[in-house]
Parts: structure tokens; sequence; C-alpha cells
């Protein structure tokens, strides 16, 4: 090679530094799972608008909060919350522990496999089956049983992992807004530290953007080491006009964008797209009967009503899995990426 | 000019761009403030050991989380904290609405500038105070009140704007690390809420990295907007051994580094300290009578006892003002910036 020509193409290559540091590839479509319907258009228009610097509706990055809530938006709630199918496997692998839940309720029903029965007790009897499994270990404890459970479970449907039941345009949503300068965070009635040990590998948001409902800890030394200890008493619920209160809480701004599913997360979307400057609430309606589930009104996991008759007067977006989804979950090959 | 001399001068401009698309101005000291003394010696080499690739010592910048005290370890909390000044002003200013605190304590004795009569009630008086002077309000509102009268009050001794008594070596120490990688939180026993609205400006800390203490909030609707409410309820403590609680909480992961001034950090730096791995905890020791404020041992604000004790065992730095700080406080000049 002369150096002429050597030359030449660093000259050439001067160029295309100087023009940006970048390469000039074809733009590839960032949410290719969802149909380019009103929906879709709704949220790139707005991230469009708060993006474009000098224009009125710019909203500098560090303020581009948008809030998730996790079962049902982000990934699947039914046939029960995982939470629900951890905390009765949970119970199962305690039992041997503890003789005197063969007699005592709800346990008692729940280890002879009547999940109606246990829960006859209401919200007292879920109160004691989440104690029982979520306290009495350290944080650093329990997110090893989550982890370790996570690993083997298997949603009752698809025999997918359930880090494998999480919704592929949400992902795609997710990378989107943080190409854009978003922060994500989840806000979940969910328990905050079953979410953190895996929503960094998942979701790509990591522990401290997690909110969700609490027990109380306590920080004591055992053997000289000190541990957190999570106490049988309820900290916070993250629910209803808790978000709100847990998104003061843990971000101390008011987002800009709220994403949901239920009326659980009404407060949510209301106090996000009630501030100044634009903002967008959207709600995910679960109307996909062959991919995934049909539920609103009248169910009793993520029941959405009142969302479903005030989304249109507040200006809400409503989410069809079925006719904005082009894909439900991701490609079954991907799912090893996940663990 | 020919167009050889072209190419020639473009090959320069590749080969500058190919090492690694920067400029070579030579290196400035990212501390300047710090003299180079064991203190600085061992941040410098912690922050070397964690973010080189491929060694034993090598931490991700995901899990680089480094913790901050505020008051004493970030600004000045003498001769009285910051809070408290604000706190006694509140009380001045809401009298003409509460006549009934001439003649009721605490209040009597502040009204009267009898502030040791006020504080004979002990906590309880306290707690009075604090319920009387942030509760009620909005979150909004409250952030408003702040950042008024950050706007107009003066530290008694230097006649500075509070957000001008930071310590300037400290501002250099965030930096730092943020360019590093890490990712900074304060983790305060003063007011988030009264942290939040000048943390960001003031240290690059944003709002949702800020940990302290708190009031319960209510979301309700004021003719039809909802706000969230700052009620006279204590919600958490984020001090001595709550502060690994508060940490657990809003960030969900254990410091590697973290660094105090008092006692009620010691707990903090026993957690940061003692989980596997590379870990660094450092106190800053109030020892300047020149420049400062000397207290550590007896002290009323920042009693630094059992900390000076077990640093050395510990493996903790402990940061004299006197001797490893060059300056203290930013340049007058600057102060403006921060408003």
């Amino acid at each position: 090679m002369t150096s002429r020509r050597v030359f030449l193409g660093a000259s050439a290559a001067v160029f295309a530094l100087l023009a940006g540091c970048a390469t000039h590839a074809p733009p590839t479509d960032p949410l290719p799972s969802w149909n380019d319907g009103a929906a879709r258009q709704s949220i790139v228009a707005f991230v469009g608008k708060v993006t474009r610097e000098g224009t009125a509706g710019y909203v500098p990055p560090a303020e581009r909060i948008a809030v998730f809530d996790n079962d049902g938006t982000l990934w699947s709630e039914q046939p029960v919350y995982v939470q629900l199918a951890f905390a009765l496997d949970r119970v199962k692998a305690l039992a041997p522990q503890h003789p005197e839940w063969q007699a005592q309720e709800p346990f008692a029903s729940l280890l002879k496999g009547d999940l109606g029965g246990a829960l006859a007790g209401g919200e007292q009897a879920i109160a004691q089956i989440i104690m029982a499994t979520h306290a009495g270990t350290t944080t650093e404890e329990f997110a090893t049983i989550v982890k370790d459970w996570l690993a083997t479970a298997r949603h009752p449907a698809t025999g997918r992992p359930y880090t494998g039941m999480v919704y592929q345009p949400m992902l795609e949503l997710l990378g989107y807004l943080r190409a854009n300068g978003f922060k994500t965070f989840i806000v979940s009635g969910g328990g905050i530290e079953f979410m953190r040990p895996w929503t960094e590998q998942v979701y790509g948001i990591p522990p401290e953007q997690v909110v969700g409902s609490s027990v109380k800890t306590k920080y004591e030394l055992r053997a000289g080491r000190p541990v957190l200890v999570r106490l049988p008493e309820l900290n916070f619920i993250d629910d209803q006009a808790g978000k709100p209160v847990g998104i003061q809480q843990h971000i101390g701004r008011r987002p800009i964008l709220a994403f949901g599913n239920s009326d659980g997360d009404f407060e949510m979307l209301e106090w996000a797209t009630t501030g100044d400057g634009p903002r967008l609430g959207v709600i995910v309606h679960h109307d996909d009967a062959a991919r995934e589930y049909v539920y609103d009104r009248k169910s009793h996991i993520g029941r959405l009503d009142r969302g479903l008759d005030e989304a249109g007067p507040r200006g809400w977006v409503l989410v069809s899995m079925k006719d904005d989804w082009r894909a439900i979950y991701p490609p079954a090959t991907t799912l090893h990426a996940t663990h």
C-alpha cells in the first residue's frame, strides 16, 4: 500500500470521526414488538417532545423519571402473583421445621393444597403467610432464597421460568426510554426485596431504583458480623395511595411518565400526570385471551375498573396487549441469558 | 496549503483520535484541596484498586456505592445543626399564626431567644419543635420553604449562606468518585426533604440518592389536585443502627465506601466495611480550631468517641481537617453558583 493511499484512507477516517465519532448504520426500530398504533405513537411522540432541546416541552434528563408497576405491567401476574407462588412453595419448604402448621390455619389448608381454604381467612391469613415466609432471615439470606427459587420454579401454564414471563414490549420500552435519558423505576405493591435480586439482570433496573412494599428490618451483630434481620412486622404497603408516598420517599421527584395495569396504580398515574409540563400515563390492558389472559373490572388480581373508566377523560393511553403488542414474551432462545 | 500538508495534518489527527479520542492535556489534580498525606493516599489507592479491571480488587461500576453522612461530613454542623437553625427561624415565622405559643413550652422560651430553656424539655421538646415546623405543609410547599430560607439565612460565624458552608475537599472527592464510576449517596440523620431541594445543585447528588430521616406523608386531593401532606408523625430516624436500615431500604446494596464524622455514623461504617471484597471507611475529624471547629469525644453535636477508639483497629481512615485539607470552604467567589 502506498503512503498516499494510507493518507487518503486516513482522511476519510478523520471526516467520519469529526462528523460525530459515529458510524452511520441504518436506524433500527427500538420497539420492534410494538405495532404502529395509537399507543406506540403516543409514547414515541411524548419521548420526542420531552427530549427536543430548545422547545417548550423539553424536560432535562434529571427530571425524566419514569415509573412502572411490576405485576401485570412488566411481567405476568396470572394465575396468581408470582410472589404468592413463592410464598406457597416457601410454606412447603419450611413445613418440616414447623410441625405445628399441620393443625394451624392458614398453613394446614395450604399444606393440603387447599388454597381457597387457606385464603378464607382473608387479609389476616395472607399476612400470616407473608410473615412466615418473608421474615426471620437476614436480607442477604432472603435474596439468596429468592434467587434459588426463581432458578427452579416454573410458571404453571407455560412451564417457563418466571423471569421468562416478562413482557418483551416492555423490555424494549425500558431500553428505549433509558436511551432517551429517562431513569426507570419500578413502583410495585410487591415486596421490594423479592424484586431486587433479579430486576437489574432482567429489566436493567438496579436495586436502588426499585420501590415496593416492605417489612421492618433490624441491624444486629451475629457472631461479630453485622446483619439486617427481616422482622415479622409490616413497614410499608406500596399500593394505591401508598404509591405516590413511596415515590416521594424513594425518588423525591414527581415522575413525568407512569405505567400501570390495575386500579392499584390509579393514584400513581394521577400523581404523575397532574404536575406541570408534559406528562404521560399509560395502562396495559389485559385483553389477549390467545397469548396471555383476559381480565379487568371483575378480576381479583389486577382489577382494572376505575382506570378503565377514567383513562379517556384523563388522557391516559390504553395499551391493548392483543392489538398493540406483536409479541408478549421474549423468545425462548433468549431466556438462558436471564439466569 | 498543499494537499500533502493537509494529509500530513490529517494523519496526525487520526493518530490522536485513534489514541483514544482524547486530547493530551497535562493531567490536572482532581483533589487539589487534599494535601498529599496518608488519608488522601488511602482514598486514591482504594479508588485505583476497585477500578482496575482484571485484578482481584476490581468492583463493577454498578457496585461502586459510596455513602456520605451530611452534617459535619459534607457541610458544617456547628454551632448548631443547620436544620435546627431552620426550625428556630421557622418557629419565629409561624409565631403570629400561633398566639398560644407565647405561653407554651418549648415555643415560649424559643420566642424569647432562650434556646437552653427550650431544649430543657429534652427529646420531647425537640420533637415538638420539629413537628411544628416540618409538618402540616405539602411536600412541594416544604421544598419551597427550605429553598427560600437557604436563600437568605446566613451562618452566624462566617456570614456565608449555609450552602457555602460545605467542605471544598468533599466536593472534590464527590466529583472524583463519580468520575471513577461511583454512585454517591447521602445517608444523613437530617431530614430527607430538608436536603433534597438543594443537594443536586450543591453536591451533584440528585434527590433519589438522598437517604434521611422522615415524617409520614399522606396522599390526598385538594381542590381536585393531588398533594402529599406532611404529617406530624415520625416515619423513620436515619441515625446510628438506623443508617444501615435506611441504606437497605433506599439503595438495596451494601456500600463499599462510607464517609462519616460522628458516632452516629458508626454502624454505617461498620456495615460498609465488613462485607466481602475491598472496603473503605473514612472519618472526618474536626480538629481545626483556626479554620473550623475542634470537637470530638465530648461534643453534644457530632460526638466522636467510639469511632475515634475503633478507627485504628478497624482500618478506618481518619481525615484531619487541619492537616489533610488545604482549604475548608469553597472560595467566596464561587458561592453565587450555588443559588
